[in-house]
């Protein structure tokens, strides 16, 4: 059985990932990395998924990138609520944590070369969320790349291929392809700012975007049942 | 004043790299990524240097990559000792650990894009030890590709460089190149398994590399004053 690291923050993107690699027929490992996020309902999140969704090994790795500043998601800066889909597409968010996803993919390759993964999964999407510069496709390129010339692995003629099977897909794409694989979206946490005990707040973008792609599909976000939207 | 970002492990080229930056004017901003080391010496020397050199700021970021384990440097395996030079340069050694520079890399980058920095210097060498493929100059190539498309500041027109000044040098021109800088390299640590208290074992590749840097300059090593070989 192949292995596969897959980056796993608990939310319905990569959860969604997950459940792909699985039925890919990939051994999973997963990976979360706790990069200062104010709250912990991610990572509870993440690992209620790996549990139930059985990783063959589930590393959280806590890297304090909240020392870095410059971010809604790591700072004290606010997170915006109730924007509409036009405002929240304008410009790259103030959710934008510099460098992250180069921060994952390269924690991701470090893991995935120690355990012999040549395959790394990372749920980035790049249409509902096109203000993220790493999460467009040529950003993976531009890692798949990098990941052949900085490994021992990859001077050795190994190829890192890292996937990123969501990037054309939108949100209502994502929960329809993860319905059809099992997926139980009550599991997984997406919001940016929770409510105290962990819930969603239904009012970020993220919730917000979650929100739409369920409805666009006559569904209710089961993470969003207490809020009375879901 | 430009800012720059200096990775600063506190070893012999690190801290030679960080004495050039300021001589090239920057105003420079120390990171130190802890990655699970086995022991404390080379934070220790990372504080001191850029306490003594006068960074504007260090930061020191802590990132257990041993939890991935694969590498000497951060597991239980055995260091080599007493390897003579062409030993030393035939395989990728049991203390590379996988994906190193790329991960230091990325925390730079993120760094630096937060505290507005475009200048990112590595102390990556690569004719000593061709071994490592991440210090080789096509890594550090693919590297800035990957920045200039994995940013905000970046596909807002603004280009990231990475320097990496010693990457031609023999670790003798490094020293050199150090000891015309001002360079008190008794304050720097390389050693991969000091002695009780954080001292310089003498016998490792690492120490035998400096040892003979200096000795090719008709010095010692003031690292090594304890053991009889500095």
């Amino acid at each position: 059985m192949k292995r596969a690291v897959v980056l796993l923050s608990g939310g319905l993107d990569s959860t969604t990932t997950f459940a792909l690699a699985r039925d890919q027929g990939f051994e999973v490992h997963a990976l979360t990395v706790a990069y200062g996020q104010r709250h912990r309902a991610e990572l509870d999140a993440a690992q209620r998924v790996a549990q139930v969704y059985g990783a063959a090994s589930h590393q959280v790795v806590k890297v304090p990138l909240d020392a870095f500043g410059g971010s809604a998601l790591t700072s004290k800066i606010e997170v915006p609520k109730h924007r509409a889909s036009e405002e929240r597409s304008a410009d790259i968010p103030i959710t934008y944590v510099p460098a992250r996803n180069t921060i994952l993919l390269a924690l991701a390759l470090g893991f995935a070369e120690s355990i012999g993964a040549f395959d790394i999964f990372l749920g980035v999407n790049a249409v509902d969320y096109s203000g993220y510069p790493d999460c467009r496709p040529e950003f993976v390129a531009a890692f798949e790349e990098l990941a052949a010339v900085a490994t021992k692995a990859g001077v050795e003629g190994k190829r890192f291929r890292i996937h990123a099977p969501l990037i054309e897909l939108s949100k209502a794409e994502i929960v329809r392809l993860g319905l059809s694989l099992g997926v139980d979206y009550s599991l997984t946490h997406s919001c940016y700012d929770p409510l105290p005990g962990g819930r969603a707040c239904g009012e970020c973008d993220s919730c917000l975007i979650r929100a739409e792609a369920f409805a666009e599909l006559g569904l209710a976000d089961p993470a969003l049942a207490h809020t009375g939207h879901g």
